[in-house]
C-alpha cells in the first residue's frame, strides 16, 4: 500500500490559516504534492507560502479532475462547508474539518449521498475535536465499558467566546482563553469518577481592549453574565491596551485531556488519558487533514467510496511506511 | 455492522491472570458470551471466577469448532504463542497478546499463512505495549512528522526484572518497579525534544526479601550490577520482609506514556501525549483483548482474513455502538 511511488497530489480549497497549514504540513510529508490552491479570490492577489505553490481561481477547479488526488477544504463549517462539501464530493475525493458536532449527522448523510453518487471517498469532520479525540472517546468506552468519560479543553484560544466578546458594547477587540480548573482535571485523574459541572470543569480568562469612553465595569458585567457563553463559569476579564492585545495574544494555542476512568474489576482502578498541548490550533488541525488525506487517498484507491470519518480509518492508513515497516519499528 | 443479535461467543484458551481478566471482562460487554475456557489442566481442578461458566480440556477445542466465533489465547509469549497461535489459527479465528517486540514479524509471517490458509482472521500482539502504545506512536508520526518520539514506562511492575532479582543468590523473594523520571518527563512535555540517556528516562526500584543468613550487601552489589536489568539504571534496592511483600506488593500496577513533541513551523510546537495509568496490567490487558476480539469478528465476518495487528483495525469496530450513533454521540 505504501509502495506507491508518485506523489499524491492534493488540491487545497480556501486559503486561510487553515489553507495555510495545509501548506506546510504537505511541505513535512515527501510522498504528498500540493498540486494547486484554489480561491475565491482573485488568484494574483493570493501569496502562497512557497511562491512555486499555482494558485487557481475555484472555478476551473472542475477542469482540473484527473489531476487531483484529494482535496483538503479548508472553508468554514457555518457557511462553507455544509454546502461546498456535498458540491465537490459528487467530484472529488476530500476531506474537511466540518466541527459542529450537532450537525455531523445531517452533514454526514449529504456528504454520503453525493460520495457514493460519484464514487468518490468523501472523510469529513478531521482534526482533533472532532478528530482525535473523538477516537479516543470511542477507544476508552470500547476498551473500559465499566467508566465514564471527561473532556477537558485547553488552555486555549476559543473563536466563538472571543467573537462573543467583541460583539459586546464598548468592545474595540479582545480574546477569550477557556483553561481547564486544574482540580478537576487531578480529580479525573486519580480515578473516582467525579460528577462535575460545568463551573467545576473550566474557568474562562478574557484579555479586552476598551473603546474610547466606555464603562468597564458596564462591559465587564456584560461579558460575565452573557448566557451560554459565559454565565455558567468563573470569568476573569482584564483590561489591556490595544498594543497589548498585538504583541501578546495573536497566537493561537488550544489543546486539552480526554479521560477515560473505568473498572475492570472492583479493586482496579485503570484510567487512559489523551493530552494535546498546541502552540498553533490550526497548524495542528491542519497536519491531521494532511494525514487522513493519505488514507483518503488509499481508500479511494481500494473502492472504499461513500462518506467516512476518522473512527472509520485504521492507523496504518495514516503513515508513509509500509506494513511491514509499522509492524517491525512501531508495533 | 453493530446490528448483530446473537452475542459473539468467546473461547478463552488458558486461563492464568490474563485468563481471568479476560473473564471478568467479557461479563462487562453484554454483545460477548464466554462459550468455554480450554485449558492443559484436568477441567474439574479449575475454578472460573463465574461458576456456571463451562471449562473444557484443550483437547476438545476442534471439536467445538462450528460453536465458536473468536479465541482469546492467554498463554505466554515465550512458550505458548510462538506454536500455539499459528496451529489454531488454520482452524479459529483469534487474538493474542504476543509481546516479544523483535519477534513479531515473525510471528506475524506464520500466523498470516496459516490464517490465509484456514480462511481466518487473527489478530496478534494486542494489549498497550504492543498495542495501544503502538498505535500512538503510529499516529504520533503521521500527525508529527517533523518530531521525536518518546515512551516511558511505569511506575509499574516489570516480570522480567522482578524474576531476575529473585535468581540472585541469597534472594527469597522480590519485586521490580520500573518509574519514569519525572524531571525527563517534564522536559519531553515542554516540547524541547531532548536526547535523553536510559539512565535520565526510568529508575529502578527493588524490594527484597533476604533468605537467611544471606549478605545483604552482596545481594544489592550484584542487583545494581547486573548487566542489561540494572547496570544502566540508577537502582535502589529496599529489603523488606516476607510478610511486607505478600501484603504491599502483590497487585500488578503498570502504564506509562507515549509523547510526540513536533513542530508544524518553525514558531509552533505541538505536543501529544498518551497515558495509561493501570491498577493491574493483566486486566486492562484482558480489556484490550476482548474489544479487539469484537473486531476480530466483524473483520471475520466481512471476509478480511490473514494475520492483522492493532494497526490494521478502525477504531469503530472497537466499539458495540453503530456507526450512525458513533457519529451522533463520540465524533
Amino acid at each position: 500500500m505504501a509502495s506507491t511511488t508518485s506523489p499524491i497530489r492534493i488540491g487545497v480549497i480556501g486559503y486561510g490559516n487553515l489553507g495555510r497549514g495545509v501548506e506546510a504540513a504537505i511541505a513535512l510529508n515527501p510522498d504528498m504534492q500540493l498540486a494547486g490552491i484554489y480561491t475565491r479570490r482573485p488568484p494574483a492577489q493570493l501569496k502562497p507560502g512557497n511562491a512555486d505553490t499555482p494558485v487557481y481561481a475555484m472555478d476551473s477547479l472542475l477542469s482540473h479532475k484527473g489531476q487531483l488526488d484529494v482535496l483538503i477544504l479548508c472553508g468554514g463549517s457555518k457557511d462553507d462547508l455544509p454546502s461546498q462539501t456535498p458540491e465537490l464530493a459528487a467530484h472529488f475525493n476530500l476531506i474537511d474539518s466540518f466541527d459542529t458536532h450537532a450537525r455531523i449527522p445531517e452533514h454526514f448523510a449529504k456528504v454520503d449521498q453525493a460520495a457514493q453518487g460519484g464514487q468518490t471517498t468523501a472523510l469529513i469532520s478531521a482534526g482533533w475535536d472532532p478528530g482525535m479525540f473523538s477516537i479516543n472517546r470511542l477507544m476508552g468506552e470500547a476498551l473500559l465499558p465499566d467508566g465514564a468519560t471527561y473532556t477537558f479543553w485547553g488552555k486555549g484560544l476559543s473563536q466563538g467566546h472571543s467573537d462573543a466578546i467583541r460583539r459586546v458594547p464598548g468592545v474595540a477587540g479582545g480574546v477569550q482563553y477557556t483553561i481547564p480548573v486544574e482540580a478537576a482535571v487531578e480529580k479525573v485523574r486519580s480515578g473516582v469518577r467525579p460528577e462535575l459541572s460545568t463551573r467545576e470543569k473550566h474557568r474562562r480568562q478574557c484579555f479586552v481592549v476598551l473603546q474610547d469612553g466606555a464603562d468597564a465595569d458596564a462591559v465587564r458585567q456584560t461579558i460575565v453574565e452573557m448566557p451560554h457563553y459565559f454565565d455558567e463559569y468563573d470569568t476573569a476579564v482584564h483590561f489591556i491596551s490595544a498594543e497589548e492585545l498585538a504583541r501578546d495574544h495573536g497566537a493561537m494555542p488550544h489543546g486539552g485531556f480526554v479521560i477515560r476512568s473505568g473498572n475492570t474489576s472492583a479493586q482496579s482502578k485503570q484510567v487512559i488519558e489523551y493530552r494535546l498541548q498546541l502552540d498553533s490550533n490550526p497548524e495542528f488541525t491542519s497536519s491531521v487533514l494532511v494525514a487522513y488525506a493519505r488514507a483518503v487517498h488509499r481508500m479511494a484507491q481500494a473502492g472504499q467510496y461513500g462518506c467516512k470519518t476518522v473512527l472509520d480509518v485504521a492507523p496504518s492508513l495514516l503513515s508513509p511506511k509500509s506494513a511491514a515497516q509499522l509492524r517491525a519499528e512501531l508495533l
